[in-house]
């Protein structure tokens, strides 16, 4: 392990998060919540004092391999979340440490899931800060600093990799800096953009600020008590339409950019807009008693629909009180997730098709023994390593799966309540069912499910192997 | 496909199927009942007719490659499930073909859901013919036919292969025709020491017998309508150890025999013993308070863990009434299953340990990626065969799993009992929790949801792809 470049990385990240504490800092001097400042200030000054120190390490060797990769992005995650809670605690708004975590880690990790039952009654600088987190953690803080910092070294490919979702990353580029900066432009793009529409449908400006927030990001922190549920049709139209676009790889837009068609549609894109819309019609189909008009159900569905598959977790009604197969849908998607490469969590659609083709491989060859032909994606041959590691993925995913529903069931609740809040956080959702369901929030587990939640949040956002090797003794060996 | 030898094969499996419908219809002479006898006597009848037509068939070629194997295993399975259900149907017992055929695939494939509220009433050849099926399902009736018929060319290995549960079958002899013969020996052994144990302990015959069946072939059809509840505390405990020694993986069994002590003891085994040792342990902790004495929660424990992760299905007390955490428990082994090469269901241990190490090399991988150590199991290195069969088989596993909930969905029942009951099923258990509880049956769903179970319980017992194969028209081609 290469500890001083690990440490100096830690040190930028923690001055970035320092400078992007200014704006929710700029917020509470608009709303003249001068103790809210202080907060912030005291907050921003530990980043610099602490970050500062950290990059002042020179490292010896600019070694800098896959573990080294994983590792600072582990660490990077759970640092950014430690510091991040010091202003929900210093200010009174969560004053349990563990719960200010819990909160931050949702925030950062886009998942949205809050132990907070009113919101409305935050100060707007913390308000603002809560939702601030979804945007930085969408894209990913160590895209964010490989886009700002010239770093050398073999540093580049791991951090990106380690800290991007999906089974391949896909440099759109050639330079690494470049394809990070490319990405947080789109970002900053549709982000933009989607502020324009909200402010376009009468939206106040905070308002349309933190839901595009949530929504840019995937993240879900509602900044209503009823989350989505208050809001104009327009407005809940215009969401429903962005988070499902945020939950396309990114690499779409940018072909789209750049005039290449042909490679915009990729097979991913197609089966992510098949799901939606076979998940929509289903279940509009199946709940269209319980609303006034067929349209109302058709647009109720797609909010959530578009909400879960794409792992943000606003809602607009109960759909705890959906009838069983709607439910079950909604289930399904949360475990399916948005396309790679996009700010959403879950399986990712990449790995569905690619664990799909393997079986059909499988059965072709138990028909012709003697033929071995290649899973192929977008015509291309997936490599072997890939199909491999997706596998081992799968696996691993549902032995952290299994056990975390096993230790928050020691706080005695439902299995469904159980079942979800671990699918809700594990894919960086939000709410689950019954006792986590939309309408509720997690603060009926006790402090131990907690921090096993917040483990599963990071473990979710990061796709295991970075925060596993934490606990690999052979992971902190000096060379 | 060479469909004049997989025909040939079905004929002789008829013509096993009405010889071994014999034993049943001697207990209807016994207990007098003539007109259960007439129904026997017209389904040998049928057997032989069909069966003996079947035989007569002249394969012109002896090609019998996996393909084959694969499809001869699904339709025996489908064959013999629906000649089977004919003395449900005809003696009234269960009029309904389509119960009828849920039940009678739920015995052959050792499931042991019912969809009869009230078994005590049923004529005691019926009973009997219900409980047998467990016991015939246990080892496989390809297996039976293997071991008592002379087939020529590369049949057996393909035939074993495609009914045998596990990642790899162990042939404990160079002749298949042996290896099966030794199976059906060891079994045939251990069921009547269990029976002698049983009418030691005073418990009648006819109950000896049939609850043999269910515990030999990990089936679970209860004979008594609260299962295995009312029942003294001996017969209790001598059903849980026998349960648990059936799921243990037979080749263990020969070496023991054979004095080969050092390959008795596996990982699998190993794991086996640990995994019910440490399930046993915190389920009896969670649930001491709800039984007067630790003594007596240890034993309740160990009869349902045992039920549950050889895929038995008895159960002595309601543990839908459980704590959340023991429920949990229990939920997560009705996945792990028995081990390879014995009677159980479910994905079995030696999966889970071959998905277990992929991981950890996974994670070796990510450390050292110049270093290459394959997968061991027992000290030998796993064929990247294997491997990738098993990872295949999960994704399988998981899709079927998905597909199946959302259908049985449709009937509207809660999500832990359309959860439980596909669980149930698809690994052949028997019973579920809520809806489908050990106090409650099958019969709340349903044709098309019990219809839906079905394949999930031939699909389970064949470990999915000798039953997707069926569905594929690349099959079915000619050559």
């Amino acid at each position: 392990m290469n500890y001083a470049i690990v440490f100096r990385l830690l040190g930028y990240i923690l001055l970035c998060e320092g400078a992007l504490m200014g704006l929710p800092a700029l917020v509470s001097v608009i709303y003249g919540e001068w103790n809210i400042l202080w907060v912030f200030l005291f907050t921003i000054a530990l980043c610099c004092v602490i970050g500062g120190a950290l990059t002042r390490i020179k490292p010896r060797s600019k070694i800098f391999y896959r573990r080294e990769g994983c590792v600072t992005a582990a660490l990077t995650w759970i640092l950014i979340s430690v510091m991040g809670a010091v202003p929900f605690v210093l200010s009174g708004a969560i004053p349990d440490p563990i719960e200010a975590l819990f909160e931050t880690v949702s925030g950062f990790t886009t998942t949205g899931a809050s132990i907070l039952a009113d919101v409305e009654s935050l100060p707007m600088g913390i308000l603002f800060w809560r939702s601030f987190t979804h945007w930085i953690g969408g894209m990913g803080i160590l895209v964010f600093l490989l886009a700002v910092l010239p770093l050398t070294g073999g540093s580049h490919v791991n951090l990106m990799k380690a800290e991007s979702p999906g089974p391949q990353v896909e440099k759109m580029v050639p330079s690494v800096r470049q394809t990070a900066a490319i990405l947080y432009g789109i970002y900053l793009g549709m982000t933009l953009i989607q502020i324009v529409f909200m402010l376009a449908g009468g939206c106040p400006l905070m308002d349309s600020l933190l839901i595009t927030f949530g929504s840019a990001g995937t993240g879900g922190f509602g900044i209503k008590n009823d989350s989505m549920g208050s809001y104009s049709t327009y407005i809940q139209v215009v969401t429903t339409v962005s988070m499902i676009l945020f939950g396309v790889n990114f690499s779409a837009y940018f072909y789209l950019i750049r005039g290449k068609f042909r490679k915009v549609l990729i097979e991913e894109v197609r089966w992510y807009f098949g799901v939606i819309l076979a998940a929509i019609a289903l279940i509009s189909w199946n709940i269209r008693g319980m609303f006034p008009s067929l349209l109302q159900a058709i647009q109720q569905a797609a909010f959530q629909v578009g909400s879960i598959i794409t792992t943000t977790g606003y809602s607009t009604c109960d759909f705890d009180q959906w009838p069983a197969f709607a439910k079950s849908i909604l289930v399904l998607l949360m475990f399916i997730g948005a396309c790679a490469g996009s700010t959403g969590g879950g399986m990712k659609i990449s790995r569905v098709i690619l664990l799909a083709k393997s079986i059909r491989k499988e059965i072709a060859q138990t028909l012709h023994p003697s033929v071995v032909s290649p899973v192929r994606v977008d015509g291309k041959p997936v490599d072997h390593e890939t199909i491999r590691s997706t596998n081992v993925f799968m696996a691993a995913y549902l032995i952290l799966f299994a056990a975390s529903v096993l230790l928050v069931s020691l706080d005695g609740e439902s299995l469904v309540t159980n079942f979800t809040a671990v699918a809700a956080t594990f894919n960086n959702i939000g709410p689950g069912l019954e006792g986590v369901g939309p309408m509720t929030n997690f603060g009926l587990y006790s402090g131990f499910s907690k921090l096993v939640l917040t483990f599963d949040m990071l473990a979710g956002r990061l796709e295991l192997f970075p925060l596993l090797l934490l606990f690999v003794p052979d992971t902190w060996k000096k060379f």
